[in-house]
Order: structure tokens, then sequence, then C-alpha cells
């Protein structure tokens, strides 16, 4: 599991009082840079390896300003060229959101997806959670 | 079905060169707006009746900056309390990107779901797809 | 002078219920397109040939959701490579942001910046607001 | 001076590869909240203390996505009601970006300027800066 502590910024918040809930998949996909390093380490976006083929979000209950929030990634699924990360939003000890973004390990150039490397695969493993 | 034009912005591409898939759950929630009327309809955030439970988005080709993006919006669930929004993003005849809110007709004082009126299931009816 | 509508999202108002501030620099970038297009007739984004030097956003009134926002775009200065873009929000008929983005002509490749061009600067005084 | 430290997100840049400008106005607002708190110590929304009357961001080297941002923090003038929070971003040991946001006490229910205390203009010469 990857962990990751964020603060809430003030625009991040929408006139019911309470985090957006658009800004959570912008959340999520910032906590998945440790994923994206895994396929690209130097985080080079001229080198990048994967596409987004979908994304879920579930709210459990609402975020807030003002507190910190923890975001914590797993891979929740691991196919031959695509996977899931699983991911969760906590703030004072309350899972408040959950999310699945369904990742494909591609080749930008010649538009076609590609084997996930057994390499990968184990680090991906470490990070597993059955769901 | 509701129908909304919008011109993508340069801030919503990002490092890839196309439009950053957090963008389209904000482009598919200001295209709720007709829908979040049938409930409030002066907008009022100080009287809002609904809450989102969930969300799902699919990227079926990338959007781009530089031209329009047409938004529809259609019900595709209609429950007790809570329904489905299903949106399609389109851009140069393609659909580009389709999600769904399951939305819940909430009643934020008493912290309750509320049946939605007969009035506006009949809304609904008139936008319904089946997916 | 050049014109946009716009229709502000839900996720752009803040927890003090009208729109966050962060916003309306966002709304103007998105409503500098046509100066753009003059750099760039395509808005191709590997072919740009502008840099942002600074941005200035003054705050007259609260902007609120539920009512459209008319952006209107101005150019305020001519020099030999750079210029100002001045901008205002309106809603209600009220004048509630206005502000300025000073731009360069640039030349991304050499990284230097360049002249403006004589049919340019002809665009640029048929907008020309004296401020 | 406060420092904050933080680290640029994907959906943050922008088509021409860096962070896109409106974030810094983010990232900023987001760096000021321990002067949110000497106003309203909890960041309770209903309690609001403040409004934001005008922003200046200048950029000065393109930031990247990839390596962590540090934005500090300062107070740059203190008048009766109002005053300026300077800011700045730097990566790599790099000044990036700076900016200065405007800043009045309010009292939102009466509509009107509000006197700083002489306890929060301690805290203010305290983080000081003479630009």
């Amino acid at each position: 599991m990857i962990k990751e502590s964020i603060k809430p910024r003030f625009c991040e918040t929408d006139g019911l009082g309470h985090i957006n809930n658009t800004v959570v998949a912008q959340w999520f996909e910032g906590a998945r840079d440790p994923v994206f390093k895994w396929f690209t380490p130097d985080l080079n976006l001229s080198n990048w390896k994967l596409i987004l083929a979908k994304t879920t979000v579930e709210f459990h209950a609402e975020l807030q300003y003002g507190a910190e929030v923890e975001l914590k990634t797993y891979i929740s699924r691991i196919g031959n060229s695509s996977f899931d990360v699983y991911q969760e939003a906590w703030q004072d000890d309350k899972k408040c959101a959950s999310g699945t973004a369904v990742m494909v390990h591609f080749d930008h150039k010649n538009k076609k997806s590609q084997k996930i490397s057994a390499a990968t695969i184990d680090t991906m493993k470490a990070n597993f959670i059955e769901l």
C-alpha cells in the first residue's frame, strides 16, 4: 500500500461547504505518481507509458477543508497489459471516498497496449488488495 | 436529452497534450445544471436537495483543445429517491467520454434521502435513455 | 473588443458560496483563445508562440453560480514583442472582476522573444482599450 | 516566513508540458492557510473574516511536474484593515513564480472592513518582508 497525506485547499471546497467531488479524482491522480513511476521512473511526460480507460469514485462521507486527508493506493487487478488502481481518501479516521482507475500500459507511438513486465507485476503484487 | 456545447480551455489540457481526464467530471457536473434545477429551480446553494453517491467516467478517445465539445445528458435510472445521470462528451462527431453520476434526492437538514416527486419523475422520463 | 459568454460551473464555487477567485484566472485564460489564434491560428499546442509573464486579477464584486458571465477581452498595451491583455467579467450588468495578462511573443525553440508582426499589431489596435 | 512543500499533480500540467499558470494561484491560496488561521483559527468557513481584493502572479521560470515545490509566504504590507501577502514558489533552488494577494479583514454580515487586531499585527510583523 502507498500512503500520501495532503492538505485540502480552500479553492477545493464548493458552495455546499465541503470538498467538491471532482477534486477527489485530482487527489487520486496525484497519489498515483508512485504507480506512474513504475512505468516512467523520471515522470518525463514525453516518455509516458500509460493511458486511463475508466475512473470510478464513490462518496461515503463529506470531506472537509481544515483537516489532513490520507490517500491510500493499492493495485486491485493485474491483467496482461491493463490493471486497476484502487484508492481511498481518509479524514479523521473515516473513509470518505474510494475509487478505481483502470489503466493500460500503452505504447503512445504505435498506439497499442503493451504487456506489463514481470518486474512491475511483482511490484504490483506487493501493493495488491483483494476487494 | 439535454445538450450543452462548451469550449475546452487551455488550462484544461495536460502534459500529454489533450484534455485531462479529471476535467471531464467537471464538464459533466456543469452540464447537470438542468437536472439540479428540477430540484432547486433557482440553483440557490443554501437550498440544495441533492447529494452525489458515485461517479464513473469512461474514456473512449482523446479530447482536444481547440474544438467545441457537445455534452449530452440523460437519465438512465429512476429509483424512489435516487437516480442515475448518464452523460456523453462528443467532439468532431466522436463519442470521446461517457459517464454516470448516481445522485440522491436528499434532505440536508435531516440528513436523509427523500422521495422524488411524481412531476420530477415525469421530467426524468422525458429525458430517459435505456443503456 | 472580444466577447464570450460562459456559465459558471457548480465546482467553481467555494465554501463562501460564490465563485472562487482562482477560477476567474481560468475563465480569463479561456477567453484569450482569440488572442492565441492571432499567433497560432489552429491552436496547435506544439506550435505555441506565447509565454505568460504576469497576471493580475482585481475582484470588485462576488461572482455567483446560476447566472451567465460575460467576458470582455481587450488589448491594453502593445510593445515590440510583449503586450497586455485586459479582461473583465460581468454578471447581471455588474463588472465583478477585471485583470491583465502580460504576454510575450516567444520562440520556444530558441528561447527568445520575437517581434510582433505588423498585421497582428493592426488586429491588436482594433481591439485596443485605453486604461 | 511560512514554508510549505507541495508535490505538483499530473493534472496541474498543461499542453505546453509544464505547470499551468492558473495552478500557481491555487497553490498560493492553499499556502495562505496559516494566514487564514490568524483570523479564523479553526478554518470554519461559516465564520470567515477575510476577502480577497486583488492577486498578482509573476512567472519567472517554468514549474515542472515531478519535483517538489517549496512555497514561501510573507506579509509585505500591513494596513489598518487590509494587508498584502507576498508568496514565492521555488523548485530546484530556483524562484519560478512570485505573487501578492491583497486581503481585507472583513465583517461578512455587516459587509464592511474591520481593523486588524494588535495581536495579529504582531504576528504579521514576525512574518514581514520588505519588498
